[in-house]
């Protein structure tokens, strides 16, 4: 039983709707009449190995941790959620890792560490709260579409895990996949 | 045929469940006993025109391209991707447009271009690895939520495209619409 | 009636589908063969009291608004849109006060404030354009998973609002979940 997707010209708006109704005169979505599956929900905590500092491409490693649900889903929404507060996940270039070198120099650059640095929170090292800073400003969370069981990303797109402590550690990220 | 959202007394929760049941004792979800809509999804690959290097607010024209079908939600979220690593998304004030300016401004003043640069990448151009680093401080994902057919923003709230390269170009967005 | 849900061993994918089907045979997601609740959205706006300029933990304050209605869902997302363009929610440590104090002290460092500063858009006075851009840095909106009726957050995090305008103000906070 195959969900009743509707494809229209480009650029097309993949639509369904669910409803039990036996009629239903909404012109603006495919609907599934009679039985077909309906919406899915899909949650895993995953775990990155130890990374040294620094930016990452991880997009092969979380893949091969959803792949398999990833291909169930014709349409929906990834959320990768990262649940420590010294490193972080940003959406960024995949294919030169100098790009990934040289955001890890801008990040070192932007937020100061060691003795001239003004942090009041010193006790867990000196490069613990500027990691906390990097942390908020790429962030602890992304959402991706899902497009035909993929993710959607742009060709030249990749997901990065950012580890801005100088000991590597592991980190676990919770993954949640809704869709149809 | 209406889903059965109810709305209480303010701060209100609006609140929908969709089951099959005949009797559902639940007691804080209205829910739709009988036939009646579920939820939908509704996605659609965008293209913004060119944009000159800088921010600007682009709320209408996302909107133009997807009011019809975010019209039919009641309740939900809307999800825009861009997708490529050298531009953003970030949503911000919507009425002066020095303050877009000002932020391209602190932009540039924060992520060093030229000569006195230190990036390795610089292949593609002087401007290629600050728009990297610039793409993942502002982000290219937004979440919007939806309330009654609407993005619910606040008053002052536009959504901005900041193209961070010199050369325009056009830029994809994936919208995900997601809801009841 | 208990939604099926698929608990398998770790690292485990809780899956759920809903299907008006009497037979389905998609061997990677529990069905809920009759009658069951389905997919739920929630929807509702809170206010935040006005905080001091600075970085705040409010992670007790969201969830003393949410906690009930959160209990209700399985597995979801919680997604949280702050509706103005002088303030910012973002996700960091959630124990020593010295940590927000040090993360206002990176933003001003790095947002110059006065006369010393760019800016064009000083109507609003010295304060004002500093904190549009602070709020693009760490973003207007968060997304959170839902895991057994709680936010599913790491040990260490918690939800943070901050303030960046000096005259304290009430920030109103959208909060959607949806799941199931």
């Amino acid at each position: 039983m195959q969900s009743s997707v509707l494809f229209s010209s480009k650029p097309a708006w993949v639509r369904a709707q669910y409803s039990t109704s036996p009629v239903d005169t909404n012109p603006m979505a495919a609907t599934v009449p009679g039985p077909g599956p309906g919406p899915k929900w899909a949650q895993k905590t995953i775990t990155l190995p130890p990374h040294r500092r620094g930016c990452h491409l991880v997009t092969s490693q979380i893949l091969k941790e959803i792949r398999p649900d990833l291909s169930e889903f014709k349409c929906g929404l990834a959320h990768l959620f990262l649940q420590h507060t010294s490193a972080s996940l940003t959406i960024n270039e995949n294919y030169d890792s100098d790009v990934r070198d040289d955001t890890e120099t801008f990040l070192n650059k932007i937020v100061p560490e060691g003795r001239s640095a003004p942090w009041k929170h010193t006790l867990e090292g000196p490069d613990d709260m500027p990691a906390h800073i990097k942390s908020s400003m790429f962030g602890c969370a992304l959402t991706v579409p899902i497009t035909d069981g993929k993710l959607n990303m742009g060709t030249w797109q990749g997901i990065w895990l950012c580890e801005h402590r100088d000991a590597p550690t592991a980190r676990k990220v919770v993954v949640t996949l809704n869709g149809i």
